[in-house]
């Protein structure tokens, strides 16, 4: 059941032990909120613990020393930045219990007994901060970092289209406190692993151009990512938005290798072309300007698919 | 001399027809700044024009056609994000008539008859935005989107250490406005030139690493420029930054080629170390984190003695 902010307190006031469940590949955001969150129970007497059924990656480490991390039996489960019980991994167990999911994903399932969705925050870490303001509870230092963390990490550094004046509102009323945002947006956006670098130098030797400059493919193998020392896994976010970010290129598409002639399609555009229309004639889909599919195939048939298709479309604009 | 907010926008107020002054090598902030200002001018019924002694590079042309261009004689001169008269350029010619210079440089040399100087302020626009405020004169779409450009340019989207709550307020505002932050954002931030990327491909494949990795070192030549097709007085600074974003690298060095065994060096280093005590060992200087120096030698050789130096500092802090 969708509730107001009201309901959502209520539930945190009249209850004091808390698990905090975050979805499972965690981001900056599902962490920061969950550890923000357990800071301010924490603060006002409750226990809460935060459960990730992942490995919490090295860098947000820091967060974790924000709480109390004392192991105790909840009797009241939450949720946040999970937009569907499937993405709780094994702490689906704990789903027929979980009161209360707070969540931005318009996606969201309702699958909680009572779901606080406000759509409209860039992170579901600015909810959690509206939450405290709301509560009147003070927020400490290491709670702001934490949202700070979440908010900055989903908005790409206040950089993409869902960035609000209300979001600038929140970060300015967080970076009062005493923390140091700088240092945790280098972490975040700027270090690099030196196996990913490597892959990077890899991906831009197999950039092929079409159609003027206008189209950007280039490839990810298996064989690649061992050459690089990247594990199969690897978050590839940094590689996937490189042939997009060529001047000129309005259409970038990444080839991932995903098994023996199976391929994942990445495909980035410009406001020019619709993504997902092309994607979808290739049986995937996604958004306007982010999409993908999937091909049984050579790389050099796929190539030669993709490519057509987009070379065609990019005709009918001109 | 140094003034007040009253005496400049006393200034403003009391002129009707403006020359704005940018610093050479135009940034973001010092155009943002003086568009932005030029746009507010004119709304109130002052003719204004935006003059740069450089050329403005092609991918802040969006911001041209804010305004009316036409040409006039001024009556006042204005400059902004102007630390020092020697970065006017062939401007300099209008030095002893500049009536207000508005800037946010500690460095400021205070060269104009009355200087509005807020070193807080993260970007040139942000006072500017604080100028519209206090003349309560109201702000166009495409003003905003000048000093949003600004404020988001100086402070690498809100990443460094000089973003602050009020920067995040400014922000606030200026969102509230019709115009897209994230095509902004997307333009000066993600986009890339085919050959700065090739570049970088060049430059990862000169990284040598030592200290465990705690150091390393890359080197741009005039002929990697040249294969990647950059040329000679490209912006480095996306390839200069490479080797310090590396996990586990505490100092990073970018030795680029400057003519026949002569080379600059560029230091970046953590808090661990300081880069400028090091530069200066070899004669040169800089920021505790950012620093740099000059070798008429080898690229072997300069290897041999920074790598050595460095070894050396990294070993005492152990």
């Amino acid at each position: 059941m969708f509730v107001g902010i009201e309901r959502a307190v209520e539930i945190l006031r009249s209850n004091d032990d808390f698990y905090i469940l975050t979805h499972i590949s965690p981001d900056g955001d599902t962490l920061g909120s969950a550890y923000g969150l357990c800071s301010i129970l924490q603060s006002i007497g409750k226990r809460a613990r935060v459960l990730c059924a992942d490995e919490i990656p090295k860098k947000f480490s820091y967060m974790f020393d924000t709480v109390d991390n004392q192991e105790f039996e909840a009797d009241t489960i939450i949720a946040v930045d999970v937009a569907d019980a499937k993405l709780l991994g094994d702490n689906i167990k704990y789903v027929d219990d979980i009161v209360l999911c707070i969540d931005h994903h318009i996606s969201n399932k309702d699958f909680a007994k009572n779901t606080f969705l406000d759509t409209k925050a860039a992170a579901c870490a600015e909810i959690i901060y509206d939450i405290s303001v709301f509560m009147k509870t003070p927020l400490s230092d290491k709670a702001a970092m934490c949202l700070y963390t979440g908010i900055s990490t989903d908005t790409g550094c206040f950089k993409y289209s869902n960035t609000t004046p209300k979001t600038h509102m929140t970060a300015a009323k967080l970076l009062e406190k005493d923390f140091i945002a700088s240092d945790i947006n280098y972490k975040m956006f700027d270090l690099k692993k030196k196996s990913m670098l490597m892959l990077e130098r890899e991906v831009i030797d197999t950039l092929a151009f079409y159609a003027d400059g206008k189209l950007a493919i280039a490839c990810v193998t298996t064989e690649m990512l061992k050459k690089a020392g990247c594990s199969e896994n690897e978050d590839l976010g940094a590689v996937t938005s490189i042939p997009r970010q060529i001047e000129g290129v309005e259409v970038g598409v990444t080839i991932k290798q995903k098994g023996d002639n199976h391929y994942k399609i990445s495909m980035r555009s410009s406001a020019l072309v619709n993504a997902s229309e092309i994607c979808a004639f290739f049986g995937g889909g996604g958004h306007p300007r982010a999409a993908g599919c999937e091909f049984f195939d050579t790389v050099d048939n796929i190539k030669e698919k993709i490519s057509t298709k987009i070379i065609s479309v990019l005709l009918d604009k001109e």
